[in-house]
C-alpha cells in the first residue's frame, strides 16, 4: 500500500467511503484502478471482521487483489443480481446544472466492456475518485474496443464523425494492446464532448465497435476523496 | 452446385443478376448463405474470363467457397474502401409503403458482426434473396452475439425489453455455438418488429452485446429472384 497523504489519500478515502456501503448478503461488483483498490482493501479487512460478501471483478486485476485481501468470488452466472459496483473513471462529469452530470469515461485500463456489464447490472453504481477526475465536459481520448478485423472500417466512421482514433499500442509486447476479449483499442480524441449520450448512442451502432469507454446514465453516485473528507454527488 | 429449378433456381438467378453489377477493378464484400454462393461463383467464372477483382469474404464460408473458384482475395486494411458488398439474409422487409422497407435480420450463421461490418463499409450494399424471405414485417428471433461474461446480464435485459432470448446450442461440439469472435449467440425472438429501427439502437447500447442481426439503413437495393427472373427493390 502506497503511503498516505496528497492524491493516494483522497483516493483511499473515496474508495473506503464506499465500501462502507456494502452490506451483510451483497453481491459487490469490484471495479478496476487505484482508487478502487483502496475500496477492495477496505471490503477484505471487513471480510475479515466477520462481513458475509460476494465480489465480482471487472478485471484480471480487480480478482487478483480480491483474491489477495481475502474476498469470496463469484460470477454473473451464479448470482441473481449485483447489489452495488464500485468502481473509478478517467474523467467524470462534475456539472450540476447540466444534462450530463455524472457521465464519465472509462477504459484507460482496456477492460472497459466488462466493467460496463458489471456497472450497468448492479442495482446502485459508485464512482470513486479523487478531484483530479471531475470536469465541466468530458475531454479525454474515448476508449473504443473494435473487433481487430474492423479496425480500418471503424477508424474511417470515427474520423467521419470528427473524432482521432489512435491505436493503442502495448509496451512490453510488440504490436498493439489486446483486450482480455481478444480485441484491440482506440482512443478517440473528439476534443470536448457536449452532448455524451449522444456521442454514446452513435458510437454503439457503428458496426465492429464490442464497446466504447462512455458511461452516460449509469453512475448513481460519485465519491469524490479530498485531503480531508469525501464529498458525494448523487444523480 | 444444387441442381436448378424451385428455390434453388431463385436464388441462382437472384445471385447471379447481382454479380453483374461488378465492374472491373471493383473491391467486393462476399456475403454468406446459399443466394450469395451464386454469386460467388458467378464472379469466379467471370474472372476466369478475365474480370479484375479483389474479395473481402464475410465468413469462413464465403472465404473458403472464394478460393475454391479463383477469386482473388483481400482484406479491409490492404483496400480503400469496399465498391459493393453482396449478402443473403434471413427475412426482409418488404412494405413501400413503410418506414422500415429494406430494413433485414441477418446472423443465422452467427457471422453478422463480419458481415454488418462489411456490408455497412461497402459504397453499395445489394441483398440477393428468394420470394420467402420478403415479410410485411421482421418477425424472426434476432440473433444477437454477446460477450460470454455477459450472457446472464444479457440474457435479463433482454426479457426486460420482452425478448425471448435462446442460447444457440451447437451441433457436432457439446454445448453453445462459438463465432468466430469466440463469443455466444442469443436467438432472441420479439414477435413481430414494428420499429426495427428504434429496437437496432437500444440493443446497440446494451452493455455485453458485441452486435445484432437487425441491418437497418444499410441495405440500397434487394434483388429477388423468382422462377422466371428476378425483380428488384432499391432503397
Amino acid at each position: 500500500m502506497k503511503t498516505e497523504g496528497g492524491s493516494d489519500g483522497a483516493k483511499r478515502r473515496a474508495g473506503e467511503r464506499a465500501a462502507e456501503d456494502v452490506e451483510d448478503g451483497f453481491v459487490v461488483g469490484l471495479g478496476t484502478g487505484s482508487t478502487t483498490a483502496h475500496a477492495i482493501r477496505a471490503l477484505g479487512r471487513a471480510v475479515d471482521d466477520g462481513l458475509e460478501i460476494r465480489g465480482i471483478p471487472t478485471s484480471f486485476q480487480s480478482r487478483r487483489l480480491a483474491l489477495e485481501v481475502g474476498i469470496p468470488l463469484t460470477d454473473l452466472d451464479a448470482v441473481d443480481g449485483v447489489d452495488l459496483a464500485i468502481d473509478g473513471a478517467d474523467q467524470v462529469v462534475d456539472d450540476p446544472e447540466g444534462g450530463s452530470h455524472g457521465a464519465l469515461i472509462k477504459g484507460g485500463g482496456a477492460a472497459h466492456a466488462r466493467e460496463k456489464l458489471i456497472d450497468a447490472a448492479a442495482d446502485r453504481f459508485v464512482v470513486v475518485a479523487d478531484p483530479s477526475k471531475l470536469a465541466d465536459r468530458l475531454e479525454r481520448p474515448v476508449p473504443v474496443e473494435v473487433l481487430p478485423d474492423a479496425r480500418p472500417v471503424v477508424a474511417e466512421r470515427l474520423r467521419e464523425m470528427g473524432g482521432e482514433p489512435t491505436l493503442r499500442d502495448a509496451e512490453r509486447k510488440d504490436g498493439p494492446v489486446v483486450t482480455d476479449n481478444g480485441n484491440l483499442v482506440f482512443d478517440c480524441a473528439f476534443g470536448a464532448i457536449d452532448d455524451p449520450d449522444a456521442l454514446a448512442a452513435r458510437l454503439s451502432r457503428i458496426p465492429g465497435i464490442v464497446e466504447h469507454g462512455l458511461f452516460v446514465g449509469l453512475a448513481d453516485a460519485t465519491y469524490v476523496g479530498s485531503a480531508d473528507g469525501v464529498s458525494v454527488r448523487r444523480y
